[in-house]
């Protein structure tokens, strides 16, 4: 398995400081991982996430690589790594998560879930073991899980009921895991769900904890629940998870909740959030989000943000930044996003920083007190 | 004015190798200026148009930048080079051309054209002093006069009346720039109109070089004639233009066009060919155009022109590319253009070898003979 080494923990909060060790180079956490769903960050190419933004690790997406190229074209040409050139870490998650949002027609057994494509309709399944077969092909770092989504609000029944097939799957996952992909160049995280449930979420880690596994995913949140009981969410799930293992929270968050997770114990995030505002026009700030198309913004000679040291802050204006928007300039997608993730991953930094002496909880406290000063 | 410099001249053909010597940097010639229309080469940022192309001009597009964001908007912000981050020379084009092609409902007058905005049917007005006016807000290096671009095919008689006015739009532009633009750090060129008219065109030239003017552009091609007539017009009008001045035949051409212009004596040129193509999928190589979307690159592991050294033909395969170009991916748009803009950038850097070394006959041989094999 990939090893984590843990470097510091702030012993006033949950907050830690450690370093992945992977095949493709060591991610210093707490890391926020840049989504490469289709093998590309959108709008990015590999020279940009290295020199730009010094990300360490992105993330693909199973079902998308599935479907289209598909993992055996990927894997024919040397894997993920390979085919899309980037040289560092990449997590894959399992596809449960689009199965569930994406597909059409879906239907749940314990064997797996068979759906439809969102490109033509065709008919797949995926099975614990398949999602990990398929995985294994794309050469991921950090494998998931095959998991079943499910949607907010579920009743406790129904949350009860999925939650105890998605540990059966993840049973399933890792034995194929152990079986054909544990050679200690990669790691396989099972994920914990169990809905907003905090009983269900301590059952699901309980049993999940006896795969020891390389390292912990807590999913289920960020499908439409309030943003409070996300991180509570969390806050109940990531102590009672290994401590000498990594802890992902898939899919989170704001800017300003980056350091409410990695409060509450959490490593590892990952979110569309950063590049999907920056395509549709909303910069996020030190002082808050930027809506680029604002009228206020066309005659503005200065950065984005004085603060930030991206190459879009120290070259372009907010004028020509609104006007590339306005125009639908495919550029404006990139320096959008370049920024952004710069944002992002510099946010992170500077948690990692203050972790590392001993400062988090005084940074914690800023934030807060700034968050109530400013719109997000 | 800014000034030209000969360098070479072939002695068999019309080819000539020299210097534009501007305000932003020095241009060697024969030049193929990518196109840059809104204050961006699409899907391009200025470092990959500096570091993996080595562009010393773009063009800019007068008509676009004065509809949105405007020239008053530009020249409060410092200008289009600052504007845009882009620290070498710009042509801008008069707006002449996109009046007539882009443009809704439109009036001419000898005070010049009345015409609808594309972007939201305003009426505005374009003249020979107000387009120069623009440009010079702009802070362009080389400007362009206003002219009335004929369709194709057009009658004699409305040619000789069309070129005409053109002739005198150009005495006025160019009094206007006398007047308020000529200090030495820039350039104005009138455009040789007259439809596909030999008289035409020499009377056209015979009474635009009375101006004396800083250099002179070939226009009116391109406009859905068939090539080899754009190539016979060039071939008459560009040797009756003075030796010692630049020539810009505006708005072409295909790869192998290039060299054809540059034997009759062209020193620069601009086309979307390259870019457009570029995001529609077809790559240009030294073997011909490849359309991506093919099957048969579906695994295939090679770089798209072995022969190319552009960062995308370094680093992804074909196999890659088809993979972003069916996703819709932004970043195929970035490394598509990439390729396309450096392979029109190394044949024109090969021709000016070339001419330089006494050699550009036997490139012309050996292009003819190998253009007679492959597609374009």
């Amino acid at each position: 398995m990939l090893s984590f080494e843990l470097q510091a923990a702030c012993p006033e909060t949950g907050a830690r400081a450690g370093i992945l060790h992977t095949a493709h180079g060591d991610v210093e956490t707490p890391v926020f991982m840049p989504v490469g769903t289709q093998a590309t960050v959108k709008s990015l190419l590999p020279r940009d996430l290295v020199n730009d933004l010094d990300a360490k690790i992105i993330l693909g997406n199973t079902y998308h690589l599935y479907l289209r190229p598909g993992h055996e074209t990927i894997h024919k040409l040397g894997g993920l790594h390979r085919f899309m050139n980037w040289p560092r870490a990449i997590l894959t998650d399992s596809g449960g998560f689009q199965v569930f949002s994406l597909s059409g027609l879906r239907k749940i057994t314990e064997a797996g879930v068979e759906f439809q494509s969102h490109l033509n309709g065709d008919r797949h399944m995926f099975t614990p073991e398949s999602t990990i077969d398929v995985q294994l092909a794309l050469g991921s770092d950090i494998m998931m899980v095959l998991d079943e989504c499910l949607e907010y609000p579920a009743s406790h029944e129904a949350a009860r009921i999925s939650t105890a097939r998605t540990v059966r799957w993840a049973e399933a996952a890792y034995a194929q895991y152990r079986r054909h992909g544990d050679d200690g160049r990669r790691a396989c995280f099972p994920i914990v769900q169990g809905s907003m449930y905090a009983d269900l979420r301590r059952s699901c880690v309980d049993q999940l904890r006896e795969l020891n596994a390389d390292g912990y995913a807590i999913g289920g949140l960020s499908v439409g629940e309030p943003r409070a009981l996300s991180l509570e969410m969390a806050e109940i799930t990531a102590p009672l998870l290994p401590a000498d293992r990594p802890r992902y929270v898939m899919g989170v968050g704001m800017p300003g909740e980056l350091l409410e997770y990695v409060a509450r114990g959490v490593d590892m995030m990952d979110c569309v959030l950063p590049s999907r505002n920056a395509r549709n026009g909303y910069l996020f700030t030190s002082f808050g989000r930027v809506a680029i198309k604002q009228s206020q913004y066309k005659d503005d000679p200065g950065p984005v943000d004085e603060a930030c040291q991206c190459y879009t802050c120290r070259n372009f204006s907010r004028a020509y930044l609104r006007h590339l928007f306005l125009a639908g300039e495919i550029s404006f997608c990139t320096l959008a996003t370049l920024h952004n993730l710069r944002r992002y991953l510099d946010i992170m930094r500077e948690i990692r920083q203050a972790i590392l002496l001993g400062k988090f909880p005084a940074l914690l406290k800023a934030a807060r007190a700034s968050a109530a000063d400013q719109p997000q």
